[in-house]
Protein backbone atom coordinates (compact mmCIF):
# COMPACT_ATOMS: atom_id res chain seq x y z
CA UNK A 1 0.00 0.00 0.00
CA UNK A 2 1.51 3.50 -1.01
CA UNK A 3 0.28 6.49 0.87
CA UNK A 4 0.76 10.31 -0.03
CA UNK A 5 2.92 11.67 1.83
CA UNK A 6 5.04 8.34 3.03
CA UNK A 7 5.77 7.03 -0.55
CA UNK A 8 5.62 9.29 -2.53
CA UNK A 9 5.20 13.29 -3.17
CA UNK A 10 3.11 14.70 -5.90
CA UNK A 11 5.36 17.59 -5.76
CA UNK A 12 8.00 15.17 -7.24
CA UNK A 13 6.54 12.10 -8.71
CA UNK A 14 3.93 11.90 -11.59
CA UNK A 15 0.82 10.07 -11.33
CA UNK A 16 1.73 7.97 -13.67
CA UNK A 17 4.99 7.03 -11.78
CA UNK A 18 2.90 6.44 -8.58
CA UNK A 19 0.83 4.04 -10.33
CA UNK A 20 4.13 2.36 -11.66
CA UNK A 21 5.39 2.58 -8.27
CA UNK A 22 2.24 0.65 -6.87
CA UNK A 23 2.64 -2.34 -8.95
CA UNK A 24 6.23 -2.51 -8.88
CA UNK A 25 6.36 -3.09 -5.24
CA UNK A 26 4.15 -5.82 -5.59
CA UNK A 27 6.31 -7.26 -8.26
CA UNK A 28 9.13 -6.88 -6.60
CA UNK A 29 7.42 -9.02 -3.36
CA UNK A 30 7.20 -11.41 -6.23
CA UNK A 31 10.81 -11.42 -6.83
CA UNK A 32 11.40 -11.31 -3.12
CA UNK A 33 10.26 -15.66 -3.09
CA UNK A 34 11.38 -16.19 -7.01
CA UNK A 35 7.80 -16.33 -7.58
CA UNK A 36 5.76 -15.85 -11.18
CA UNK A 37 3.62 -12.94 -10.88
CA UNK A 38 0.06 -13.95 -12.24
CA UNK A 39 -2.63 -10.99 -12.04
CA UNK A 40 -3.05 -8.03 -9.62
CA UNK A 41 -5.79 -6.02 -8.29
CA UNK A 42 -5.65 -2.08 -7.15
CA UNK A 43 -7.63 -0.38 -5.10
CA UNK A 44 -7.60 3.12 -4.42
CA UNK A 45 -8.51 6.16 -2.53
CA UNK A 46 -8.10 8.91 -4.27
CA UNK A 47 -8.65 12.87 -2.49
CA UNK A 48 -11.56 14.56 -2.70
CA UNK A 49 -10.67 16.57 -6.38
CA UNK A 50 -8.98 13.97 -7.98
CA UNK A 51 -10.39 13.98 -11.68
CA UNK A 52 -11.01 11.59 -14.47
CA UNK A 53 -7.41 12.74 -16.18
CA UNK A 54 -5.33 12.14 -13.12
CA UNK A 55 -7.54 8.71 -12.66
CA UNK A 56 -6.30 7.67 -16.27
CA UNK A 57 -2.56 8.87 -15.77
CA UNK A 58 -2.34 6.81 -12.55
CA UNK A 59 -3.89 3.85 -14.44
CA UNK A 60 -1.41 4.07 -17.29
CA UNK A 61 1.63 3.86 -14.68
CA UNK A 62 0.18 0.63 -13.24
CA UNK A 63 -0.32 -1.00 -16.69
CA UNK A 64 3.11 0.18 -17.81
CA UNK A 65 4.06 -1.99 -14.78
CA UNK A 66 1.79 -4.84 -15.69
CA UNK A 67 2.59 -4.92 -19.37
CA UNK A 68 6.76 -4.97 -18.68
CA UNK A 69 5.99 -7.72 -16.09
CA UNK A 70 3.37 -9.61 -17.72
CA UNK A 71 1.13 -9.62 -14.41
CA UNK A 72 -1.85 -8.39 -15.88
CA UNK A 73 -4.27 -5.93 -13.90
CA UNK A 74 -7.37 -7.95 -13.51
CA UNK A 75 -9.72 -5.95 -11.08
CA UNK A 76 -10.23 -3.24 -8.43
CA UNK A 77 -12.05 -1.27 -6.46
CA UNK A 78 -12.23 2.80 -6.75
CA UNK A 79 -13.42 4.94 -3.74
CA UNK A 80 -13.15 8.86 -2.91
CA UNK A 81 -11.86 10.25 0.30
CA UNK A 82 -13.77 13.05 1.66
CA UNK A 83 -11.84 16.21 2.36
CA UNK A 84 -8.37 16.55 3.37
CA UNK A 85 -6.97 13.09 2.60
CA UNK A 86 -4.54 11.88 0.47
CA UNK A 87 -4.37 9.21 -2.27
CA UNK A 88 -3.82 5.59 -1.49
CA UNK A 89 -3.24 2.72 -3.73
CA UNK A 90 -3.09 -0.90 -2.21
CA UNK A 91 -1.80 -3.41 -4.81
CA UNK A 92 -2.82 -7.33 -3.80
CA UNK A 93 -0.60 -10.03 -6.55
CA UNK A 94 -1.30 -13.31 -7.15
CA UNK A 95 2.26 -15.38 -7.74
CA UNK A 96 2.75 -18.80 -8.54
CA UNK A 97 6.13 -20.75 -7.78
CA UNK A 98 8.82 -20.24 -10.75
CA UNK A 99 10.55 -24.07 -11.00
CA UNK A 100 10.89 -24.17 -7.33
CA UNK A 101 9.56 -23.95 -4.14
CA UNK A 102 8.90 -20.01 -3.01
CA UNK A 103 11.89 -19.07 -1.31
CA UNK A 104 11.64 -17.57 2.23
CA UNK A 105 13.16 -15.26 4.56
CA UNK A 106 13.05 -17.68 7.39
CA UNK A 107 15.48 -20.75 6.04
CA UNK A 108 18.63 -18.90 6.19
CA UNK A 109 21.15 -21.42 7.52
CA UNK A 110 24.56 -20.55 9.83
CA UNK A 111 27.41 -20.49 7.11
CA UNK A 112 25.48 -19.03 4.39
CA UNK A 113 27.16 -15.87 2.47
CA UNK A 114 24.73 -13.24 2.18
CA UNK A 115 24.25 -11.41 -1.51
CA UNK A 116 22.74 -8.37 -2.66
CA UNK A 117 21.84 -7.34 -6.17
CA UNK A 118 22.75 -4.07 -7.64
CA UNK A 119 23.66 -0.75 -5.58
CA UNK A 120 22.28 -0.13 -2.57
CA UNK A 121 21.29 3.69 -1.05
CA UNK A 122 19.46 7.14 -2.59
CA UNK A 123 17.00 5.29 -3.89
CA UNK A 124 14.95 8.71 -2.86
CA UNK A 125 16.68 10.89 -5.67
CA UNK A 126 14.76 9.04 -8.33
CA UNK A 127 14.72 5.32 -8.36
CA UNK A 128 12.19 5.01 -5.81
CA UNK A 129 10.02 5.97 -8.81
CA UNK A 130 11.66 4.09 -11.59
CA UNK A 131 12.81 0.94 -10.07
CA UNK A 132 13.23 -2.40 -11.45
CA UNK A 133 11.57 -5.47 -9.48
CA UNK A 134 14.30 -7.76 -9.75
CA UNK A 135 11.47 -10.63 -10.94
CA UNK A 136 13.41 -12.12 -13.79
CA UNK A 137 16.87 -11.88 -12.35
CA UNK A 138 15.24 -14.10 -8.70
CA UNK A 139 14.21 -17.13 -11.24
CA UNK A 140 17.75 -17.08 -12.95
CA UNK A 141 19.23 -17.32 -9.36
CA UNK A 142 16.79 -19.84 -8.14
CA UNK A 143 17.14 -22.07 -11.14
CA UNK A 144 21.17 -21.77 -10.64
CA UNK A 145 21.62 -22.56 -7.36
CA UNK A 146 20.19 -23.58 -3.81
CA UNK A 147 18.95 -20.53 -2.38
CA UNK A 148 18.42 -21.04 0.81
CA UNK A 149 16.39 -17.46 1.89
CA UNK A 150 15.48 -14.05 0.04
CA UNK A 151 13.81 -11.22 0.12
CA UNK A 152 13.84 -7.97 -1.22
CA UNK A 153 15.44 -4.87 0.21
CA UNK A 154 12.54 -2.17 0.89
CA UNK A 155 13.23 -0.82 3.88
CA UNK A 156 16.76 -0.46 4.00
CA UNK A 157 19.95 -3.36 4.22
CA UNK A 158 19.79 -2.54 7.89
CA UNK A 159 16.12 -3.07 8.94
CA UNK A 160 15.71 -6.04 6.48
CA UNK A 161 18.62 -7.83 7.21
CA UNK A 162 17.94 -8.35 10.83
CA UNK A 163 14.24 -9.74 9.76
CA UNK A 164 16.08 -12.51 7.55
CA UNK A 165 17.80 -13.18 10.86
CA UNK A 166 14.98 -12.87 13.42
CA UNK A 167 13.04 -15.39 11.01
CA UNK A 168 16.13 -17.78 10.64
CA UNK A 169 16.66 -17.43 14.19
CA UNK A 170 20.54 -16.79 13.07
CA UNK A 171 22.92 -13.76 13.23
CA UNK A 172 24.76 -12.48 10.82
CA UNK A 173 28.28 -10.17 10.02
CA UNK A 174 28.75 -8.23 6.73
CA UNK A 175 31.59 -6.65 5.86
CA UNK A 176 31.14 -2.95 5.32
CA UNK A 177 33.73 -2.46 2.83
CA UNK A 178 31.57 -5.05 0.24
CA UNK A 179 28.06 -3.08 0.82
CA UNK A 180 27.58 -2.17 -3.01
CA UNK A 181 26.93 1.64 -3.28
CA UNK A 182 24.58 2.88 -5.83
CA UNK A 183 25.87 5.50 -7.76
CA UNK A 184 23.12 8.09 -5.87
CA UNK A 185 24.56 6.56 -2.72
CA UNK A 186 28.07 7.81 -3.83
CA UNK A 187 27.27 11.45 -4.22
CA UNK A 188 25.88 11.52 -0.31
CA UNK A 189 28.04 12.76 2.45
CA UNK A 190 28.01 9.59 4.22
CA UNK A 191 27.51 6.94 1.37
CA UNK A 192 27.71 3.53 3.30
CA UNK A 193 24.57 5.42 5.58
CA UNK A 194 22.36 5.88 2.74
CA UNK A 195 23.26 2.10 1.43
CA UNK A 196 22.74 0.59 4.31
CA UNK A 197 19.33 2.91 6.13
CA UNK A 198 18.16 4.65 2.83
CA UNK A 199 15.22 1.58 1.89
CA UNK A 200 13.51 1.82 -1.13
CA UNK A 201 16.69 -0.14 -3.04
CA UNK A 202 14.50 -3.16 -3.88
CA UNK A 203 17.46 -5.01 -4.74
CA UNK A 204 17.33 -8.83 -3.54
CA UNK A 205 18.90 -9.98 -0.56
CA UNK A 206 19.70 -13.43 -0.16
CA UNK A 207 22.17 -16.19 1.42
CA UNK A 208 23.02 -19.56 0.05
CA UNK A 209 25.95 -22.01 0.87
CA UNK A 210 29.44 -21.13 0.07
CA UNK A 211 29.98 -23.65 -2.62
CA UNK A 212 26.59 -22.43 -4.27
CA UNK A 213 27.71 -18.48 -3.85
CA UNK A 214 30.63 -19.58 -5.71
CA UNK A 215 28.71 -21.32 -8.73
CA UNK A 216 26.32 -18.69 -8.82
CA UNK A 217 29.21 -16.10 -9.30
CA UNK A 218 31.22 -18.25 -11.97
CA UNK A 219 27.79 -18.73 -13.65
CA UNK A 220 26.37 -15.13 -13.88
CA UNK A 221 25.94 -13.68 -16.85
CA UNK A 222 22.97 -10.94 -16.26
CA UNK A 223 24.15 -7.14 -16.58
CA UNK A 224 22.98 -6.66 -12.68
CA UNK A 225 25.71 -7.07 -10.67
CA UNK A 226 25.62 -9.64 -7.45
CA UNK A 227 27.81 -9.16 -4.26
CA UNK A 228 28.86 -11.24 -1.60
CA UNK A 229 28.75 -8.90 1.66
CA UNK A 230 28.65 -11.27 4.42
CA UNK A 231 27.87 -14.57 6.20
CA UNK A 232 25.37 -15.94 8.68
CA UNK A 233 26.30 -16.91 11.72
CA UNK A 234 25.32 -18.62 14.68
CA UNK A 235 23.45 -16.51 17.34
CA UNK A 236 21.20 -13.47 16.80
CA UNK A 237 23.63 -10.81 16.90
CA UNK A 238 23.56 -8.60 13.47
CA UNK A 239 27.26 -6.80 13.01
CA UNK A 240 28.81 -5.20 10.88
CA UNK A 241 32.93 -4.96 10.33
CA UNK A 242 34.14 -1.79 9.97
CA UNK A 243 36.87 -0.56 7.35
CA UNK A 244 39.10 0.13 10.43
CA UNK A 245 38.37 -3.65 11.71
CA UNK A 246 35.81 -2.30 14.39
CA UNK A 247 32.84 -4.93 14.73
CA UNK A 248 29.51 -3.00 16.07
CA UNK A 249 26.41 -3.70 15.70
CA UNK A 250 24.12 -3.35 12.52
CA UNK A 251 21.19 -0.77 13.95
CA UNK A 252 18.11 -0.74 11.89
CA UNK A 253 17.90 3.12 10.36
CA UNK A 254 15.43 2.40 7.62
CA UNK A 255 11.37 2.49 7.61
CA UNK A 256 9.72 1.53 10.74
CA UNK A 257 5.85 0.55 9.81
CA UNK A 258 4.94 1.17 13.42
CA UNK B 1 -11.29 -0.23 0.11
CA UNK B 2 -13.21 0.99 3.15
CA UNK B 3 -12.05 4.48 4.17
CA UNK B 4 -12.78 6.68 7.40
CA UNK B 5 -15.38 8.70 7.07
CA UNK B 6 -16.71 7.15 4.10
CA UNK B 7 -17.37 3.61 5.48
CA UNK B 8 -17.14 4.09 8.48
CA UNK B 9 -17.16 6.67 11.28
CA UNK B 10 -14.99 5.90 14.17
CA UNK B 11 -17.54 7.59 16.68
CA UNK B 12 -20.45 4.95 15.86
CA UNK B 13 -18.27 2.18 14.73
CA UNK B 14 -15.63 -0.29 16.90
CA UNK B 15 -12.20 -0.67 15.52
CA UNK B 16 -13.45 -4.62 15.95
CA UNK B 17 -16.82 -3.17 13.74
CA UNK B 18 -14.46 -1.65 10.81
CA UNK B 19 -11.99 -4.66 10.65
CA UNK B 20 -15.23 -6.94 10.42
CA UNK B 21 -16.87 -4.80 7.84
CA UNK B 22 -13.65 -4.76 5.92
CA UNK B 23 -13.44 -8.50 5.32
CA UNK B 24 -16.82 -8.94 5.16
CA UNK B 25 -17.36 -6.71 1.75
CA UNK B 26 -14.90 -9.08 0.20
CA UNK B 27 -16.57 -12.21 1.34
CA UNK B 28 -19.99 -10.47 -0.13
CA UNK B 29 -17.72 -9.99 -3.33
CA UNK B 30 -17.43 -14.15 -3.71
CA UNK B 31 -20.93 -14.36 -2.40
CA UNK B 32 -21.61 -11.76 -5.43
CA UNK B 33 -20.46 -14.65 -8.05
CA UNK B 34 -21.18 -17.62 -5.99
CA UNK B 35 -17.53 -18.33 -5.15
CA UNK B 36 -15.75 -20.02 -2.18
CA UNK B 37 -13.17 -17.78 -0.24
CA UNK B 38 -9.91 -18.95 0.00
CA UNK B 39 -7.91 -16.58 1.66
CA UNK B 40 -7.44 -13.06 1.93
CA UNK B 41 -4.50 -10.06 2.30
CA UNK B 42 -5.05 -7.05 4.26
CA UNK B 43 -3.16 -3.87 3.55
CA UNK B 44 -4.19 -0.98 6.28
CA UNK B 45 -2.71 2.49 6.15
CA UNK B 46 -3.14 3.55 9.95
CA UNK B 47 -3.84 7.19 11.24
CA UNK B 48 -0.54 9.16 12.63
CA UNK B 49 -1.41 8.17 16.36
CA UNK B 50 -2.68 4.72 15.70
CA UNK B 51 -1.57 2.51 18.49
CA UNK B 52 -0.65 -1.01 18.79
CA UNK B 53 -4.22 -1.70 21.18
CA UNK B 54 -6.25 -0.14 18.51
CA UNK B 55 -4.58 -2.22 15.96
CA UNK B 56 -5.12 -5.74 17.58
CA UNK B 57 -8.63 -4.42 17.53
CA UNK B 58 -8.60 -3.39 14.04
CA UNK B 59 -7.37 -7.32 13.46
CA UNK B 60 -9.60 -8.96 15.86
CA UNK B 61 -12.50 -7.87 13.40
CA UNK B 62 -10.88 -9.11 10.35
CA UNK B 63 -10.01 -12.69 12.09
CA UNK B 64 -13.57 -12.86 13.66
CA UNK B 65 -15.13 -12.70 9.52
CA UNK B 66 -12.34 -14.73 8.39
CA UNK B 67 -13.20 -17.85 10.97
CA UNK B 68 -16.67 -16.93 10.61
CA UNK B 69 -16.44 -17.75 6.81
CA UNK B 70 -13.66 -20.02 7.02
CA UNK B 71 -11.40 -17.70 4.69
CA UNK B 72 -7.71 -17.33 6.52
CA UNK B 73 -6.04 -13.86 7.20
CA UNK B 74 -2.80 -15.08 5.32
CA UNK B 75 -0.54 -11.40 4.49
CA UNK B 76 -0.86 -7.65 4.47
CA UNK B 77 1.01 -4.83 4.80
CA UNK B 78 0.74 -1.89 7.43
CA UNK B 79 2.09 1.34 7.02
CA UNK B 80 1.38 4.74 9.04
CA UNK B 81 0.26 7.83 7.19
CA UNK B 82 1.77 11.19 8.30
CA UNK B 83 -0.44 13.83 10.17
CA UNK B 84 -4.16 14.28 9.43
CA UNK B 85 -4.98 11.36 7.17
CA UNK B 86 -7.97 8.75 8.40
CA UNK B 87 -7.61 5.03 8.36
CA UNK B 88 -7.65 2.65 5.24
CA UNK B 89 -8.01 -0.61 4.52
CA UNK B 90 -7.93 -2.33 1.43
CA UNK B 91 -9.07 -6.32 1.66
CA UNK B 92 -7.91 -8.95 -1.25
CA UNK B 93 -9.26 -12.08 -1.41
CA UNK B 94 -9.16 -15.22 -3.70
CA UNK B 95 -12.25 -17.24 -3.90
CA UNK B 96 -12.32 -20.59 -6.48
CA UNK B 97 -15.52 -21.66 -8.35
CA UNK B 98 -18.20 -23.78 -5.75
CA UNK B 99 -19.49 -26.32 -8.07
CA UNK B 100 -20.42 -24.47 -10.95
CA UNK B 101 -18.77 -21.73 -12.87
CA UNK B 102 -18.86 -18.09 -11.36
CA UNK B 103 -22.20 -15.89 -11.99
CA UNK B 104 -21.30 -12.71 -13.68
CA UNK B 105 -23.45 -9.66 -13.80
CA UNK B 106 -23.02 -9.46 -17.58
CA UNK B 107 -25.16 -12.58 -18.60
CA UNK B 108 -28.77 -11.85 -17.67
CA UNK B 109 -31.32 -12.54 -20.53
CA UNK B 110 -34.22 -11.04 -21.59
CA UNK B 111 -37.48 -12.56 -19.64
CA UNK B 112 -35.21 -13.35 -16.54
CA UNK B 113 -37.16 -12.82 -12.80
CA UNK B 114 -34.93 -9.93 -11.04
CA UNK B 115 -34.41 -11.65 -7.15
CA UNK B 116 -33.29 -10.09 -4.04
CA UNK B 117 -32.16 -11.85 -0.97
CA UNK B 118 -33.08 -10.06 2.48
CA UNK B 119 -34.45 -6.67 2.84
CA UNK B 120 -33.26 -3.77 1.46
CA UNK B 121 -32.79 -0.05 2.68
CA UNK B 122 -31.37 1.60 6.32
CA UNK B 123 -28.34 0.10 6.69
CA UNK B 124 -26.48 2.94 7.87
CA UNK B 125 -28.55 2.69 10.98
CA UNK B 126 -26.27 -0.39 11.89
CA UNK B 127 -26.46 -3.63 9.84
CA UNK B 128 -23.74 -1.90 7.68
CA UNK B 129 -21.11 -2.75 10.25
CA UNK B 130 -22.48 -6.60 10.88
CA UNK B 131 -24.01 -7.38 7.66
CA UNK B 132 -23.51 -11.06 7.11
CA UNK B 133 -22.08 -12.08 3.72
CA UNK B 134 -24.40 -14.12 1.63
CA UNK B 135 -21.47 -16.56 0.61
CA UNK B 136 -23.46 -20.16 1.68
CA UNK B 137 -26.72 -18.84 0.48
CA UNK B 138 -25.30 -17.84 -3.12
CA UNK B 139 -23.65 -21.06 -2.95
CA UNK B 140 -26.71 -22.82 -2.03
CA UNK B 141 -29.01 -21.20 -4.74
CA UNK B 142 -26.40 -21.70 -7.53
CA UNK B 143 -26.38 -25.33 -6.59
CA UNK B 144 -30.44 -25.84 -6.36
CA UNK B 145 -30.77 -23.88 -10.13
CA UNK B 146 -29.21 -22.51 -13.20
CA UNK B 147 -28.41 -18.53 -12.32
CA UNK B 148 -28.17 -16.33 -15.08
CA UNK B 149 -26.60 -12.94 -13.52
CA UNK B 150 -26.20 -12.13 -10.33
CA UNK B 151 -23.77 -9.31 -7.87
CA UNK B 152 -24.03 -8.22 -4.16
CA UNK B 153 -26.15 -4.71 -3.48
CA UNK B 154 -23.00 -2.56 -1.96
CA UNK B 155 -24.45 0.69 -3.32
CA UNK B 156 -28.12 0.24 -3.36
CA UNK B 157 -30.59 -1.60 -6.10
CA UNK B 158 -31.33 1.26 -7.54
CA UNK B 159 -27.44 1.86 -8.25
CA UNK B 160 -26.47 -2.03 -9.18
CA UNK B 161 -29.30 -2.81 -11.08
CA UNK B 162 -28.65 -0.59 -14.13
CA UNK B 163 -25.00 -2.32 -13.72
CA UNK B 164 -26.18 -5.99 -14.33
CA UNK B 165 -28.41 -4.18 -17.13
CA UNK B 166 -25.78 -1.88 -18.62
CA UNK B 167 -22.85 -5.56 -18.56
CA UNK B 168 -25.59 -7.14 -20.05
CA UNK B 169 -27.03 -5.20 -22.77
CA UNK B 170 -30.65 -5.32 -21.14
CA UNK B 171 -33.10 -3.31 -19.43
CA UNK B 172 -35.79 -4.25 -16.34
CA UNK B 173 -38.52 -3.30 -14.82
CA UNK B 174 -39.06 -3.51 -11.25
CA UNK B 175 -42.48 -3.44 -9.39
CA UNK B 176 -41.96 -1.22 -6.26
CA UNK B 177 -44.20 -2.94 -4.04
CA UNK B 178 -42.55 -6.15 -4.52
CA UNK B 179 -39.04 -4.21 -3.55
CA UNK B 180 -38.77 -5.92 -0.08
CA UNK B 181 -37.97 -3.28 2.84
CA UNK B 182 -35.72 -3.58 5.55
CA UNK B 183 -37.17 -3.35 9.36
CA UNK B 184 -34.50 -0.64 9.58
CA UNK B 185 -36.02 1.11 6.09
CA UNK B 186 -39.91 0.64 7.61
CA UNK B 187 -38.93 2.65 10.36
CA UNK B 188 -37.77 5.69 7.70
CA UNK B 189 -40.00 8.68 6.53
CA UNK B 190 -39.54 7.28 2.63
CA UNK B 191 -38.70 3.19 3.26
CA UNK B 192 -39.05 2.70 -0.37
CA UNK B 193 -36.04 5.41 -1.10
CA UNK B 194 -34.53 4.37 1.72
CA UNK B 195 -34.84 0.33 -0.06
CA UNK B 196 -33.82 2.17 -3.56
CA UNK B 197 -31.08 4.11 -2.43
CA UNK B 198 -29.32 3.63 0.65
CA UNK B 199 -26.80 0.90 -0.48
CA UNK B 200 -24.60 -1.42 1.67
CA UNK B 201 -27.37 -3.89 1.94
CA UNK B 202 -25.09 -7.15 0.88
CA UNK B 203 -27.83 -8.70 -0.25
CA UNK B 204 -27.77 -11.17 -3.42
CA UNK B 205 -29.16 -9.42 -6.71
CA UNK B 206 -30.02 -11.85 -8.83
CA UNK B 207 -31.55 -12.97 -12.54
CA UNK B 208 -32.50 -16.27 -13.30
CA UNK B 209 -35.24 -17.83 -16.01
CA UNK B 210 -38.87 -17.74 -14.63
CA UNK B 211 -39.46 -21.58 -14.23
CA UNK B 212 -36.01 -21.61 -12.25
CA UNK B 213 -37.28 -19.21 -10.05
CA UNK B 214 -40.16 -21.16 -9.71
CA UNK B 215 -38.26 -24.16 -8.67
CA UNK B 216 -35.85 -22.04 -6.34
CA UNK B 217 -38.78 -20.39 -4.36
CA UNK B 218 -40.18 -23.84 -3.88
CA UNK B 219 -37.29 -25.81 -2.61
CA UNK B 220 -35.70 -22.93 -0.70
CA UNK B 221 -35.41 -24.06 3.00
CA UNK B 222 -33.14 -21.45 4.02
CA UNK B 223 -34.46 -18.72 6.79
CA UNK B 224 -33.31 -16.03 4.28
CA UNK B 225 -36.03 -14.31 2.14
CA UNK B 226 -35.67 -14.36 -1.36
CA UNK B 227 -38.07 -12.09 -3.44
CA UNK B 228 -38.93 -11.67 -6.97
CA UNK B 229 -39.02 -7.93 -8.01
CA UNK B 230 -39.33 -7.53 -11.65
CA UNK B 231 -38.05 -8.90 -14.81
CA UNK B 232 -35.62 -8.29 -16.90
CA UNK B 233 -36.45 -6.87 -20.33
CA UNK B 234 -35.34 -5.83 -24.24
CA UNK B 235 -33.78 -2.41 -24.61
CA UNK B 236 -31.69 -0.79 -21.68
CA UNK B 237 -34.22 1.11 -19.77
CA UNK B 238 -34.20 0.43 -16.14
CA UNK B 239 -38.03 0.97 -14.51
CA UNK B 240 -40.24 0.98 -11.82
CA UNK B 241 -43.84 0.48 -11.25
CA UNK B 242 -45.27 2.45 -8.44
CA UNK B 243 -48.35 1.38 -6.38
CA UNK B 244 -50.16 3.66 -8.31
CA UNK B 245 -49.39 2.04 -11.76
CA UNK B 246 -47.22 4.79 -13.02
CA UNK B 247 -43.76 3.44 -14.51
CA UNK B 248 -40.79 5.50 -14.01
CA UNK B 249 -37.11 5.43 -14.75
CA UNK B 250 -34.90 4.31 -11.64
CA UNK B 251 -32.52 6.70 -11.39
CA UNK B 252 -29.24 5.98 -9.69
CA UNK B 253 -29.72 6.97 -6.23
CA UNK B 254 -26.77 5.31 -4.17
CA UNK B 255 -23.38 5.69 -3.72
CA UNK B 256 -21.15 6.43 -6.38
CA UNK B 257 -17.54 5.52 -6.74
CA UNK B 258 -16.25 8.33 -8.97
Amino acid sequence: MLLEGVHFDRKTASLEQVGYKAMAVSLSDCAAMATVPVGAVAAVGLSENFNEGELRRLHAGLIRAADKYDCPLIGGDITKWKSGQGLSIAVSMLSRPGGCEPIRRSTAKVGDVICVTGGLGGSAGGKHLEFQPRVKEALKIASLVKVNSMMDISDGLSSDLPRICRASGVGALIEADKVPLSSAAEKKDDPLSAALDDGEDFELLFTLGAEQADKLVESWEETLKITRIGTVEAGDEVRIAMSDGSITSLEPGGYEHL
